[in-house]
């Protein structure tokens, strides 16, 4: 059965033609009738229905009507096809598709710039200009509904989502999927690791055509053969499923919702607003990572009000030592979490500077946290591990406990505990908690309406509502959260700022015993994939160089640039003490870099090849650089032009020595200089294989 | 948090190591805690707990455990791995996870040889010849669960099935995702086209590295770089969702289950098994087509009984003429399916020895119907539409009305009406009937157990339960079904052979509208892909070669050839009667051609290039040969050994003449000539660019 060409060329007969892209040529189709769709297949005509500029006309993005009504957007930047025409709808189980049908309802330009401040963050003042594109189109033959798609176009980015007001023929949407796509103009490269999976946050990346690309994780990156940079990602995931990006054919992209085990994909009554689906797109690989506020713009801001009580900090903990096998989590002869080794602790943290002191293993149930048991208490302590009697200790000594919440995704389990333990844990002074969900026995588990468990993915809705329900207890009780195997980073930090980083990325510990350990190209790759969406817990700083057996491929200066090139407000000494002990002229500068920034910039850098970022303190008038290569010997010329004119530095070097090198004694070889800069000096830095190098510009008094 | 090496150490330490592959590489993963599992990434261990050969042992099998007693297969053939260690194993949404923690119960393996006949099809007796091993596996940790992993091993291919008996501690599977994985071990070339949207049947197939899929629709059909050729697809889809074919990165692909707008896209009751899920491998194209009967095998028998009133037939119709915008479906000046226009066919049909003349657009409710309305009514005809009438002139000529069924996808406005109209069918000696499921308007409309309308995906479980219930209703009056917009074919015919054919793919209507048309190498691509799964209604026969103001690219000869190429029982001459007076001589091909088979023999091919079948007549000694080319002109020598030996045919050949070609009159260029041949002779067969070539072999008295 096949509905003829007729209805088609009447379609068209209505549409004042104005362009036809073969980049939808497979592409009317999910939208239009089976038939219909392939006749429009080798030439759509697309109507132009609204269309805006960024501020300064660098991007430029047009709504358009082809076929049956179907919407689509197009993106040009500096006047060249970006992004060819690309659907824009929705799948619904319980009532037709928002797919066509669409006509235009009202099409409005404004313009928005402020500059508002952030209360810890990669910089002080972030600038919000965009113009904003607000369609609303109505869809005539299904009871006229109406649905509104927004833009917000930056100079260097932008952002789109749905928003569905409340209408009685559709107050309550159940969503399947949604049709957005990002239809690529150029051939790209990709970086990307594959989503859709379990716990794969932690995994390696993928750098391969972009026509390689399976399903990806958000954020993803990619190059195009013009050398335009393009993140793809969302900002404000609330209450929505997160979305994976699958490559259709082509170069088509398209999101796909995160499953739910409890049903569609996104449950939700009307009115509400989508998350942003956001492409930032530089001329760079560093703009990327210059211009990536996007995702912040974007989110709401702070809910919380005076958030004076969330402090960025530098900590250290029991936790290096499970991962060398040292000890365990669980409470025996070995255990790690004790009275007394957590005072030792306190006593470290407190004699070089830290602020806090993690414990993991704390608490009664990690017996068979991986198996059946996932009967975590998040109040009783293990017998030898008094928590009034250490954390009053600490206090005394002006260092907090970092609290520990592992769910083993048991989230049935927690929710119930979480008020208590938080509440527990403000009472002895403990004011961030690191949070786990290694769901590792089937997924998240969680209690639906219906009071039965459900096993569901991390990305879910349902999983979402968690990870922020989480976090707005945390704040009733004062406390930060860094959530382990988390939900990804959509900017919520701005909206929240008690969220304060993440250990959402194949981490340090991976150097312990990952088969394989972290490659040297890995920082490298998460500075311009994963770390575009917000701070990251990566626990850097293992001056020992040494792994369960396994040797780590980094130089020591390797280890002290991660301080500035991985940004987090919380920042780990991951060593053992008595590493730190072994070396302390390196150490000097994981004691010395601040947590909390001023200003951020990315200087250069390629992903997986090498970065260098420098970062003024907000606290001082210092400036901190840090930079990393791959597994290649690199020479980059850095011009200071970031320091303040007229004033002088000292700057404070840790660089590679001359041989050094990321295997055996080579790794050790660091060279700890001072010069005096100005901002006309230009450095060269030269790093080894698997090397980097730090440096703190100390400023000089104003003459 | 982690979860340190120990537990890792301690699981190999109780393995017997016996594999390690690369393929698991990125693989271990999806199964073992995120850490556990990347410790696990390069060097995984197998432990071979259970193995089998085919009958002459060409394929071999093993099934293996490796990390946290995770279960994997592996397949070699002829000594080498074709398919890497893969997980088994699936996901669901009211239990842990069936993907690790498994240890062996019990491993048997069988032998079975049978020969089976069937009613109709491509041959009429079919062996049954494989080694069967069945895999009782049990998850201790999670209360003892069981599960079994069933593989069926021919030479020429395999399928494998999970099985869930009934257990207290498991009594309903609410399945979100399978976790099963193919790992193909060498590089190849793919055959695909996109799974995942709506109404993906009708689309052009993608040629590219297997490493550039994305999610396929199955049948998909590979060649690894070593020359072997892969299809897969599955058997049996019973009361669960359709798999689509995701691959994951590099060269692995999954299975992913289509998701339903119910909830889980799969719930069951156990006991019961999944569909099996098939690989045949083979050294030519043609082998692939030629090892079909895989599919057909891992069915089960025959439920109907006596299905003698299922006739394979060829037929004629009021259709071409609407794609031709000559005519319209609903009732008005034009529309087709009037009384004496039917009666019209019905003469034709009668005169020329078709059985059946189809009529679309025969009932009330195509006014709309690919908009708002989809109120079809399946038993009352438009006023010009004397069904009565016609059916009593038609039987009175020997000719039966061909029933139409086109829902909208609207199953929740068709299920109750479907008795009834079949049931009135019947009546007027209608004993077959297409259906048509234009999902149009977001997806197929069915009825939840709530009593609400949910939109889901023709791939869903519940429509996979509406197309059997569909067929099965069908048979209790005696009508065999045509599945327009179909769930894919999964061998069901054999269990219910009133299932005959299915228009599941881009047919011949898309050289009347489509843009593109259908490309030349069109149906070498659907006959080592689509075809692989079972019958199709391409609809050919256009030996006008003209669509709306668009040619079609393809010579006479090449119409004709599609009737050998192209299996179906039912087959239409799908062009106008009038257009066949035009063309006498090359229409009694047409004529002559039957459409039920005693054998089926591919001789050669490469997908999307060409093809050559011969099959010989269930009803005579007959034989008939079609081969297809696609923009190429190609010679091809075909030694005649398939003809019974010393006996002599004659030739009825009928070939693109000297000057044919796709483009004007060049196509209409067809030699018709006799030659007498025996086995012993070679054939050239010479074809232009679009062209073809059909012979019929007409057995000669027996001397």
């Amino acid at each position: 059965m096949h509905t003829g060409p007729s209805l088609l060329a009447l379609a068209f007969s209505l549409l004042a033609v104005t362009a036809a892209s073969p980049a939808l040529a497979q592409d009317a189709a999910p939208a239009a009738a089976a038939d219909v769709s392939q006749s429009s297949q080798a030439a759509p005509k697309y109507q132009t229905i609204a269309s805006a500029d960024s501020p300064d006309k660098v991007l430029h993005v047009d709504v358009m009507l082809s076929g049956d009504g179907n919407l689509s957007y197009q993106v040009t930047r500096n006047g060249q096809v970006i992004v060819n025409p690309s659907p824009l709808g929705l799948i619904l189980a319980n009532a037709p598709k928002f797919d066509r049908y669409f006509a235009l309802d009202k099409a409005e330009t404004t313009s928005h710039d402020d500059t508002w401040e952030q209360p810890w963050g990669e910089r002080r003042y972030v600038r919000n200009h965009y113009n904003e594109l607000r369609v609303d189109v109505v869809q005539k033959t299904w009871d006229d509904r109406k649905m509104t798609v927004v833009f917000r176009i930056y100079d260097d980015g932008l952002g789109f989502r749905y928003e569905f007001p409340d209408q009685p023929q559709l107050h309550k949407l159940e969503i399947m999927d949604e049709l957005t796509e990002f239809a690529i103009a150029d051939p790209a490269t990709a970086w990307w690791d594959v989503a859709g999976e379990w716990n794969r946050e932690e995994y390696l990346y993928n750098k391969t055509p972009l026509n390689e690309v399976s399903e990806a994780q958000t954020p993803m990156t990619i190059r195009t053969d013009k050398g335009l940079y393009i993140s793809f990602h969302e900002a404000a995931l609330v209450d929505y499923a997160a979305y994976w990006l699958r490559r259709v054919d082509g170069q088509r992209l398209k999101t796909r919702l995160a499953p739910s085990a409890m049903g569609a994909p996104v449950v939700r009554d009307a009115p509400f607003p989508t998350p942003w689906r956001t492409m930032e797109i530089t001329d760079s690989a560093a703009g990327l990572y210059n211009s990536s506020d996007l995702i912040l713009n974007l989110n709401e801001p702070n809910k919380l009000g005076d958030v004076s009580w969330v402090k960025p900090y530098k900590y250290v903990g029991i936790w290096w030592g499970m991962h060398l096998n040292k000890w365990t989590w669980e409470a025996g002869p070995r255990h790690g979490a004790t009275t007394k080794n957590t005072e030792d602790y306190i006593d470290f943290a407190a004699k070089n500077g830290f602020r806090g002191v993690l414990v993991e293993g704390w608490n009664k149930g990690w017996e068979d946290w991986f198996g059946k048991g996932w009967n975590f208490s998040f109040t009783e302590s293990y017998p030898d591990f008094d928590l009034p009697a250490i954390s009053a200790y600490g206090l005394k000594k002006g260092v907090h406990l970092v609290g520990h919440n592992e769910t083993s995704g048991n989230v049935a389990n927690y929710e119930p505990q979480m008020a208590a333990g938080f509440a527990q844990y403000e009472k002895y002074g403990v004011d961030s908690v690191k949070t786990g969900y290694v769901a590792d026995a089937g997924g998240a588990r969680v209690k639906a309406a219906d009071g039965e468990i459900r096993y569901t993915w991390n990305d879910s809705q349902e999983m979402v509502r968690h990870y922020l329900l989480n976090v707005t207890t945390a704040a009733k009780y004062h406390i930060a959260i860094d959530t382990h195997e988390p939900i990804k980073d959509t900017g919520l930090r701005r909206t929240y700022p008690n969220w304060v980083s993440r250990e959402g990325q194949r981490g340090m510990e991976y150097n312990a015993w990952g088969d394989p350990q972290n490659p040297p190209e890995h920082e490298a790759n998460l500075v311009f994939t994963r770390m575009l969406s917000g701070p990251m817990d990566f626990t850097p700083g293992i001056l020992s160089l040494q792994g369960q057996g396994k040797p780590i491929p980094s130089t020591q200066a390797k280890q002290l640039a991660l301080y500035v090139v991985l940004y987090s407000p919380i920042q780990m000494a991951a060593d053992l003490p008595e590493n730190y002990a072994k070396y302390p002229k390196p150490f000097q500068f994981i004691k010395d870099v601040p947590v909390d920034w001023d200003q951020s910039i990315a200087l250069n850098g390629e992903p997986g090849d090498f970065a260098t970022i420098v970062r003024k303190d907000r606290h001082s008038d210092n400036w901190y650089l840090g930079s990393v290569t791959d597994e290649n010997e690199r020479s980059l010329d850095v011009p200071l032009t970031f320091l303040e004119p007229g004033r002088t530095y000292k700057a404070q070097i840790y660089r590679d020595g001359p041989n050094a090198g990321m295997t055996g004694d080579a790794r050790f070889d660091i060279v700890i200089e001072e010069k005096t800069v100005t901002a006309g000096d230009t450095l060269t830095l030269r790093m080894a294989p698997g090397g980097g190098e730090a440096i703190r510009f100390v400023a000089q008094k104003k003459k």
